[in-house]
């Protein structure tokens, strides 16, 4: 029977002080979360107006404004404050706080008598509340308040925003169910938001809302064809009937492919298989195991990108995987990110936290600017001057990040995920019968970490990831004598590491390593250093032959980083550039006013050249060039220009 | 000073009886042109509805229904009626001659009282008329009307058609010109028709009409935009502005760069050309030129298809190729076929021959069923099984052609030109100063030929072209003795040959080639035989590297036909074939009872298989196999699968 494997690990458990991510935390902490909050009180020119906050008090009747935004406007404050609530954990900001706590605050006062909270509904169609789940996304905002209030209530102990979001989970708790009003959201997050709560509250009741619409998605009739039918407005001209889009196509127990809107399908999945093991539901927990395959064996790009097409923001079918056309939403990935990290707490397998570390540094960081001011939404594998951005069906993939967006889902949610970094670097399953205690490391982060594991222990990790392949952990136990074990991901992408103990290489024959975790049980002392130490070349991938897109090409890849060409160190027409078969590839320590520091990649191959003429038999010349190629997490901040991951080898 | 080199060949001129396109010929007579006449008439169930004469029955007030159809489907029945004339070139046929009479009376009772003749309009919106240029192509139907009649005069010598055109045609020259209405069509057709007019009736208005339209395209201020604001309605959304689209960013004599509409655009080029020659007007050349440069040098897939987005059915930018999400609608490589031929009169140079070949053997027929009885508008180089036809990107790339269109352009497009053919495969230039009679053969095809050179010789070619390279010309002058020039194409794809006079092997030092035409001046005797013999092996084409989507790949060539893999001879998933640099390629001459006789190549190649991991650094495993291409032109015959020209090289 499926069941967690790992208790959630609260944010204050892990310190991070690590040279990669410290850098992107104190972004998040200084620049972007101030960033976000000039903008959501609409205080920045020449950015896309938000109007979030204003819009809370116009329905708080403190203004006399009119409604501005998506019909789901609410969820970016709501996303702001739950990443403000995560800063909270990494270093104390009393302003900060004082502020969030006045816009709760604002947030109460929109709140309606039986607890509905919606500013768009309240202001602008009071009659229309609960009409319109398709299109009109009340149980997602109110799902992104759920968890901006638990994140609220962990960080800073305080229920106000709880109390609050309490209410309104009741109200919705009081309408749909059983036996109540029948409803499913069209974008899910209500159901891991329901979780949250519930285990932020104790109350059964919330576990049980977010089961019901769980089950009921997929089952006969269609909701969202009757919903359709019973009223006589449209909101957008979305076509309701169609399941794959809204992940509708069998009842959940029954899905085995991922579908649609590639975001709403992650919060989906993400909610079934934290479900699944509160409820110790192995149907479910099968049915995640497949849509997860799906999701990461057919339909994900190198970079953790997932959603192959602009239209519907979604799926397509499998190994349809466009470089250029792609959407590969940012939101995406940190839902494919969420999903993995709930996978892994059922079952501690690398093939969760490889694909959770691929989304991490590749997909999901290259959504944000280097300095924290510009954001993609669209995560393209390859930029094509003249057309990407400008052409019709090129539109949506912007080479430059923009300062904001119109939907402006993805920056918050960068923010949120980045400063709550701490819950997806270790796991912890302690006090179980018949194991001891276990702790997991399933990413490489520099920081310390406590755990109750073995009595208490403290363990510092020391690592110079994903620059090098070296990480040191310090066990420090409470008492001498710890008996615990500690479990190491092995990279997938690692195909040759060394393990020592206390400076003592470990015999590989001797490792006890499980689906790509090792195993390391005995009895800690003070000072007990376990090290490893990653080989890290730069290798080339293969994309699997039925992906088209990538036929005879290869992609950069060193250790999870995901490498890329910029025409701003390979001049134009990258698409002349071939690697060889031979290639002299070497990695090279370098620094940047604007990028950082980082590892470039440089290659020998060859530039192709012609004569002119559009098609000839005579075959192109080709000249030896030496090519730079720098991480995709880095592409598009230097001046516009065209990038691509995959290369093609001569 | 630019000037026609050659005449304008009568169809009667050339009896065509060869071995690839009398199947072709015959099959528009027998099959095509009655099928269509069954559609244009609505007698036929399970097809898109015509109602294109019916249309007509109402304007002439000899039926009450309603309107039906494109603004502009008179241009079906106006393309239809100018087959039928060719057709009666290729043999006579009473009845059908009879019917189309009918139906010409039926126009002239359609025409209004001062000349005006489209249904829509005198049906629909008789207080529209004019008034919307942009979108709603009354000049375009009238030029259409006007080709299908002075095909009609040209064929059975009745001037019934030509008259009704000729008043409708006065009508619009008593509107538009200069110091009268303003005026230029949204879609270009008219100006081409009015220089056929003015050679047909010798009436020079027609001529000057044709030039204001071409003149005043580009000028300031934007006639459209002008025209959008002086009505308060529209017909369909279209952007008014864009002048990339309507060909309209310059001046014609200032433009350089093919854009917008493909087939508007060859339809403006091909009367650009055609009025150079007219008038002698080298600024115009010289445009031509450049525009058949940017269109054939880099915006030409490989089989003649032009328009590389379904946005705007339009060019995009220099080398964006794409051979999925492709248009290239057969119009438009029709409309190449066009521009080649009139720059071929002003100058005989392969370089417009060659293109004009390319079109018609490969982009042009593969708009055409084998059986002559479903039609492709979209002729892609790569349907995917599961994407074409079915994702929003790929919707109009249908797998399999339809029976009929509800915007019915191109079959009875490919019905015209098949059944003029006569008109592209020969030119002459005749009592010309200072040289000696020439006829120029552009086209191997079988047949008899007629001319006045040298005081009248009759050439009757045999070839077994396109399957092999041998061609001979045996030449019968009415007196003996007779002095003119042969000059026949020496195609660029060809890099060896032999040619022969009277058995004897001609030196190739001695051989006069200008511009890829071999000049043979003598005093030609009765039985004198040349023959040409081209080595005819297939080749492997390499694209300019600067095209993203062929990079790492080739295509097969054979004399001047492309060639593509099909699902259906290599199993699917054809992403996966690698052809090898040192595959072993070769002929084959096959039949079979869909596609008739042709010549299959078979290559032999890798098949890629892996492991079923999406990303490995592991390379895919490679088996070898045998796989085999068909003529492109042939694609699409037989059960529904994948199809690609372009195949990766290992």
């Amino acid at each position: 029977m499926v069941k967690k494997q790992e208790h959630e690990i609260t944010l204050t458990n892990f310190r991070v002080e690590d040279s990669f991510w410290s850098y992107f935390q104190n972004l998040v902490k200084d620049v972007v979360i101030p960033y976000q909050e000039q903008i959501l009180n609409d205080e920045l020119p020449d950015v896309e107006k938000s109007h979030a906050i204003e819009n809370f008090r116009i329905a708080a009747g403190k203004s006399d404004g009119e409604y501005y935004g998506m019909v789901f406007q609410d969820s970016d404050l709501a996303k702001w404050l739950e990443a403000v609530a995560y800063s909270l954990t990494l270093g104390p900001n009393p302003e900060l706080e004082q502020r969030a706590d006045q816009v709760i605050e604002l947030i109460g006062q929109a709140q309606q008598e039986d607890g509905y909270l919606n500013t768009y509904f309240t202001v602008k169609e009071p009659e229309h509340r609960w009409q319109n789940l398709h299109d009109c996304h009340e149980l997602y905002c109110a799902g992104h308040m759920i968890e901006a209030a638990v994140a609220w209530y962990e960080a800073t102990g305080k229920r106000n925003f709880l109390d609050i979001m309490c209410r309104m989970a009741d109200h919705i708790d009081n309408r749909f169910g059983k036996g109540k009003v029948r409803g499913i959201p069209g974008h899910e997050e209500i159901e891991l938001a329901l979780l949250r709560l519930y285990r932020a509250t104790g109350e059964e009741r919330y576990l049980r809302l977010s089961q019901y619409f769980i089950d009921e998605r997929g089952t006969a009739p269609d909701y969202f064809e009757e919903e359709e039918k019973s009223r006589d407005w449209k909101f957008w001209s979305q076509d309701a009937s169609d399941k794959n889009y809204a992940q509708n196509y069998a009842p959940v127990r029954e899905q085995d492919h991922a579908t649609g809107h590639s975001v709403r399908a992650m919060y989906l999945y993400t909610a079934m298989a934290d479900l699944a093991g509160e409820i110790h539901d192995e149907e479910l927990w099968q049915a995640c195991l497949r849509l997860f395959d799906s999701t990461v064996s057919r339909q994900m790009y190198l970079t953790g990108g997932i959603g192959s097409s602009v239209h519907g923001e979604a799926f397509t079918t499998d190994y349809d995987l466009p470089n250029d056309t792609i959407y590969a939403e940012t939101c995406a990935s940190i839902g494919l990110v969420f999903f993995a990290r709930r996978m892994l707490e059922l079952q501690p397998d690398r093939k969760f936290s490889d694909v959770m570390e691929r989304a991490l540094y590749n997909g999901v960081l290259s959504g944000m600017q280097h300095d924290g001011k510009r954001f993609f939404y669209v995560n393209p594998l390859e930029v094509i001057p003249g057309l990407s951005g400008v052409q019709p069906e090129y539109r949506h993939v912007i080479p430059k990040r923009p300062k904001w967006y119109a939907c402006a889902c993805c920056p918050p949610n960068v923010s949120r995920l980045l400063t709550s970094l701490s819950a997806y670097a270790w796991g912890e399953a302690i006090g179980q019968e018949n194991t001891t205690d276990t702790v997991y490391s399933h990413l490489y982060i520099g920081g310390t970490f406590t755990s109750k594991a073995g009595g208490g222990v403290t363990i510092r990790t020391e690592t110079g990831y994903p620059w090098n392949g070296g990480v040191a952990y310090t066990v420090t136990p409470d008492a001498p004598g710890a008996d615990f074990t500690l479990a190491v991901r092995i990279p997938g992408w690692c195909k040759d590491f060394l393990v020592s103990l206390n400076g003592q290489v470990l015999d590989a024959q001797t490792l006890e390593i499980r689906q790509g975790y090792l195993y390391l049980n005995r009895s800690w002392n003070s000072g007990d250093q376990l090290k490893l130490s990653f080989d890290m070349p730069v290798v080339r991938m293969y994309a699997n032959p039925l992906v088209r897109e990538n036929a005879g090409c290869v992609a950069l890849m060193r250790g999870p980083l995901v490498y890329c060409i910029e025409q701003q160190d390979n001049g134009p027409d990258l698409q002349t550039i071939r690697i060889l078969k031979d290639s002299v590839i070497t990695a090279e320590e370098t620094s940047d006013p604007v990028l950082g520091d980082y590892t470039a990649v440089k290659f020998t191959g060859l530039r192709l050249t012609c004569d002119g003429s559009l098609y000839s038999d005579v075959p192109p010349k080709a000249e030896e060039a030496v090519f730079r190629a720098v991480p995709y997490y880095l592409w598009g901040n230097r001046e516009e220009g065209g990038m691509r991951v995959w290369i093609p080898e001569a």
